[in-house]
């Protein structure tokens, strides 16, 4: 089931999806919303793909968490279409990083939405904690900004 | 904030809300789950009002899930109509219960879809636990069938 | 993106998909209604592989609704998991028909959820109309029962 | 059903709801994307109690989109919690407008998330179009900045 956790290439990660009927709203289009959770799933699925998955934090009481998302539409995607998300890594400090997050439609590679995106890690108290160093290793091995 | 649970009435509970974006698909209308979304608010609703808040389960490491449900869809509702939940409790035994709850919209009373729940009680290992006895006198008591 | 709308199986459609944090909720398990966007996502998928996507039935004013869905949950899945919805085609008429369809955890087996949909075809009218007949052959042609 | 749309107080709109299972995630908390449903209801809800009901403007191929969210997280909140949308005009211009949208826990006024939301009118090409000049003119008298 690897396919569904997208790939590495080129430094950026990309995780494809299909458009569904739950994604759209009555204007047609896909929800606007639905693009912030477009990205969550690509964030997870990068995590897991680099042996991270957010299950494991959980077991050991962590958890990352975004403080800020700046996220601008350009173009309106619809029921059938398969878009990708493109993941790269712009900031990682000790206990914070950023990802930038752009969303292309696959037909066409036309950019349909962006966004950078501000996480840190918190523990079960919802306090911020120091990145877990393996795991920043990893991603900017991976993603070298 | 009271209004935001509904309210007993002739033996049922009454359940409100407004259809939003969020809700719609390219359809123009409701997309069919959220359905049960609407029937599981109202359902949450009923209990808060009667003094047994989900989260106050959950402290005791118990929770109810739902068994089975059987829907039946007959009028479409869209964007901005306002339908309301009647939720009533068709049998009650010691470890589940039954409620029927029909969707109606509130400009017409026309019936838009109905559903017959089958809820359970279990622990934090997912084990069928006998319901609270306050919760079925409570519920039997503002609910009669 | 073929690999995103499954695949036929031994007469049946397997469409498999990883659980992600927008699935669960604070019972640490997958929100109930979730698994009914699963198996409209797995059905969906079904009709794509077989050329008959959704947004093409639209353009023509014509969509397929649910009129009923029988629900049952057996066990809990959560954050990580991937399960695959195995639907099959158990009643075909002429202007209705019935699917089966059962979501497994790919892991080991278990049996999640099982449901039984019947659906039909709309107009734009919401008025019920005969399935179109190239669409029912090759239906129980791909999934024969 | 007017209490579900909220009410102008002191130049500000206010949007109260309850936070329920589906909005809640496996970390015991509302999911981040959320916020942003939460917002959209509150929005749609100020122009509808404004007597600009968005499917009004579906009526005339018109439709209020986003074009930007920069949105910060401050404190969570989870199951059962009263929460409500602060929503403020900061820019209307000739063609799009810019809003103010702070969400509060209800219980002690904490601030939960805070969001500057910019959107505008496109018809039913996306074309993006004046904005109907008694819409701005009912939107600045209620809300002025």
């Amino acid at each position: 089931m690897k396919f569904l956790d997208g790939q590495i290439l080129d430094n950026s990660h990309i995780y494809s999806l299909r458009i569904h009927y739950e994604d759209t709203d009555i204007g047609g289009i896909v929800y606007h919303t639905k693009y912030l959770n477009f990205i969550e799933r690509a964030r997870s699925s990068l995590i897991r793909l680099l042996g991270f998955p957010a299950e494991k934090f959980l077991k050991l009481n962590q958890s990352i968490v975004v403080k800020n998302i700046n996220i601008s539409w350009y173009s309106p995607c619809s029921l059938g279409d398969c878009i990708f998300v493109k993941t790269n890594l712009i900031e990682l400090k000790n206990a914070s990083l950023c990802l930038q997050q752009v969303i292309f439609n696959e037909e066409n590679n036309k950019k349909l939405a962006s966004a950078d995106v501000k996480l840190c890690f918190v523990n079960e108290n919802m306090k911020v904690i120091k990145l877990p160093e393996k795991f920043s290793y990893v991603l900017k091995t991976n993603l070298p900004n």
